[in-house]
């Protein structure tokens, strides 16, 4: 299996009026997904953000739970912390894997909104063999704007249920995608 | 397809020290979890708690995303909202719903941890049909105490991904629950 990782993009991404901004960080995107990202056994997960101050409270997060208050309160959280890393967004994070993996990552991108091209998760998971690491985008605010999406070479079909309502937490999205793409490695079907 | 019910309890839960507590409410896990239901299209979502102050806090959080500021803010949101309701414990739920459908609900219980009868999510979601309602109850804190767990007529198995870490956050693991229950009614398989 690939190495994967997830990105949490919160530049560049669409506020409620399709504005392109950088949004705020949040302390439970950041464990939920740690969490998350640990439990599918993924590679890494990077946070995506270009602006300084953001960054340092990125580190403070980070170090709450890896050494301070929190590690003592919660080695779990601790040890799904680990996995965190910064980068300023997916270009930056496609420079930094390429020099790691000397491969270019195949960087999959996601949506509430369907699209054209959009890949099924059935057939997205049937593409995680091989060398060439894979990053999972995940937008905050209202998505990955234009400019995050061109960095895409994929992009998956948004998550739907039974409605036409698809407005899931990033956190629920995140669970719900690595569980359709990583959660049957070990298990095969459901 | 049975009218499904999602259930946040708070009472009895375990803390970290295995002792039986009422944990408090976040307003985190109340939208996301609504979001998620509305997603899935789960018939309601209740809040479990016996605390009056905490049933004040609750009902304050809807007002805010129902008529409050939140609603102007974001109207999917309100939208979510509309399907929290409130009850003391999973013994008063089901004293509603059984008044409600005439029928006594059939109410499954969600852990991380493994044990005896487990059922697969393939066979829940092979018994969601007819009329009898059902509500998947999930444990707030670390999880449904033994109290709440005999309130159970079923136990879900624990959701698993490719390692051995199992410390999803209950936003992540309601998403995951949700999407391998109810993801596929329309869709057939994945």
């Amino acid at each position: 299996l690939a190495d994967c990782y997830a990105a949490l993009v919160h530049w560049p991404v669409f506020n409620k009026n399709r504005s392109v901004i950088a949004s705020a960080l949040t302390t439970i995107d950041l464990h939920d997904l740690a969490r998350a990202a640990r439990t599918y056994g993924l590679a890494g997960f990077y946070v995506l953000t270009p602006l300084a101050d953001q960054k340092r409270l990125a580190v403070d997060m980070i170090a709450h739970w890896q050494s301070g208050p929190g590690s003592q309160y919660n080695t779990t959280r601790s040890d799904a912390v680990s996995l965190v890393r910064l980068a300023d967004d997916l270009v930056d994070l496609r420079r930094i894997l390429t020099e790691q993996y000397g491969l270019s990552p195949l960087v999959v991108g996601t949506s509430a909104q369907n699209g054209a091209g959009r890949i099924g998760y059935q057939d997205m998971a049937g593409r995680l063999a091989g060398d060439r690491p894979v990053v999972v985008a995940l937008g905050t605010s209202w998505g990955l704007a234009d400019d995050a999406e061109k960095q895409c070479d994929l992009m998956l079909a948004p998550i739907e249920g039974p409605t036409e309502y698809n407005h899931l937490s990033v956190r629920s999205a995140a669970a719900v995608i690595f569980d359709r793409l990583f959660g049957r490695t070990k298990r095969g079907a459901l």
